[in-house]
């Protein structure tokens, strides 16, 4: 089992899920007004956005911890498919998202939800980092700490979307944010050494 | 037609098909209660990872029987479809499961219907195995018998199914379980030889 | 654009729409006996089966094509898409079979659009062909006459499909078989030259 | 992070995206006649075939583009994902456009909201010619005038889709032979240093 060949598995499982997000996006009934309909369905566009964004820097993450690995073994290769369980739930959360937003109600339950998915996303991602560090598989120093401290982004805003469903959305967006700017320490690492 | 073509196909089934598995977890109609309606929705969860891990067992598995293999003939590319066809059925019969658990009936016709696709597929498996192995085209050895042992796991959870829907389901997880450690006993022939 | 590219872009919408037939089986009605609705639903199996091999089918013969050529163009990029187009509606179709098979009636304009797309299907293989053909692009001589016999297979079952769409539906199975041993012919060829 | 693995990345998008234009196109309801149905849905067929050439060329150019850069950075990466964005979005379109043509009212808001979202992934393509040209990375001098003066094509058509929309769709699918052609000139450029 080559590493190229979980990547392969990992980039479909990352571009179909990316695509399909669009069925988060319902089309109006065409009894409506069309145009009102559409201008109406902001927040779906809005939930799309953040979730492809979100997708794609997770896409771009997971490459970036692959290429620093030397090697890529049994374990990981469940702990990655665990990663693409969660990857391949959001367009799930992401179409619950919308539909509450669209609804006008719930939104606090809808955000918990996507947030809860993140969660298990980012804890994923631990495992894997945390398993080829003990395993000494980066090809480079890595801290363990600094990603860390990045895990409790989407704890923290599953927790205020309690109070404030508005605000959670805000932090969603920020992290994917965040996490875009995180391999680029990886990155300056890597360049260091070669 | 190269192995690699092959594989590439497949894993683009496979990648398909676990991403699709999303869809047999409904959105809760808006009108309802969120949360209660997304935590009473867990028996979707429960099939969704199930039927997600199942699939990258599958996978792994593939993989690790055509590394096994010097080449790739035509009547294999059949097979291998067969396979496929197989495994892109897993959405439709992790949909029927999820919605007869949340109907709350009929539970065991599903889990007799999911435990037939999962019969098919472990079939596949046996005609590709059985074929390469006639064939001569594994390049370490190969015990059909201790594969074949495995293969009457499906059918028994399968009939079991039909006294016993909770058990056959966790059947079916434990299932994955053991194919998950399959491979890992052609691995260390592989690695022993290499 | 290399000729590699297209057969990914290619082989990535053969995986989609082989794994997508499986929504044209609809999961019954929570409502309904689960176990006799699943049993009333082989026609849909039976559409699904046949779709599926005829797109595997199609797969197989679109790489024995490109592997027999020595170059690939832009004018076959745009050929290549129009086949690609007419495979991506067999989705479509399908579930339009299984629905009309389903219900009892109409069968023979459902087997007729299936027919229709078919058509599409091959003509889109025969402009690849003739292309090739006329700017020498193939390694190997090939008989556009003896492919061209087989082009009239299609045309025919929908002719037929207006009287009798039983009839019409094997044609379609046997001609899948058909295709599927048509390669043998262009692989020997190939293997006599090597 | 190759730009291998952009492209494989980006190529799944676009095979999935083009995959998924088929749901764009209603499953005739049983109860009705289903050979008039299928006829009267003449207008999601021609929906379907513009989009899926749209994306088809859309796939043809950013190979194009790609072949042309002597290499591939994070920025173009994100710039890249918004791209995918945009095109991920035209199975929505599509689908507004094909069930507003078939309602037959609101076709104005429909082609509007087509051309909104191809004005999008012309701008994309804008960010990345410009970002490349800037950072010098095509490999062959490049015209960002030329490109230019086609951005203006798709703004054209969705101001004309608020007065004809009929006009507008001519536009759309003459568009994408402009852009099925706009390679060429590019190409021929390669060649002559090559």
């Amino acid at each position: 089992m080559t590493k190229a060949r979980a990547e392969a598995f990992s980039d479909g499982v990352f571009a179909v899920a990316a695509t399909l997000l669009v069925f988060s996006i319902p089309i109006p009934d065409p009894k409506m007004a069309l145009g009102s309909a559409l201008l109406a369905e902001w927040y779906s566009y809005a939930a799309y956005v953040i979730s492809f964004v979100t997708i794609l820097v997770i896409w771009v993450n997971h490459h970036a911890t692959l290429d620093a690995m030397r090697s890529f073994d049994r374990p990981l290769l469940f702990l990655n498919g665990f990663l693409l369980m969660t990857v391949a739930v959001i367009p799930f959360t992401t179409g619950v998202l919308a539909r509450s937003l669209q609804a006008g109600q719930d939104q606090s339950a809808a955000s918990v939800a996507y947030g809860l998915s993140a969660i298990a996303m980012s804890l994923a991602f631990t495992f894997i980092n945390t398993y080829a560090k003990v395993r000494n598989l980066f090809t480079t120093p890595f801290s363990l700490l600094g990603y860390s401290l990045g895990q409790f982004g989407y704890p923290l805003a599953t927790v205020i979307a309690l109070f404030s469903w508005q605000l959670s959305l805000v932090m969603y967006a920020a992290l994917a944010g965040f996490y875009a700017a995180f391999p680029l320490i990886r990155e300056a690492q890597l360049r260091r050494r070669l």
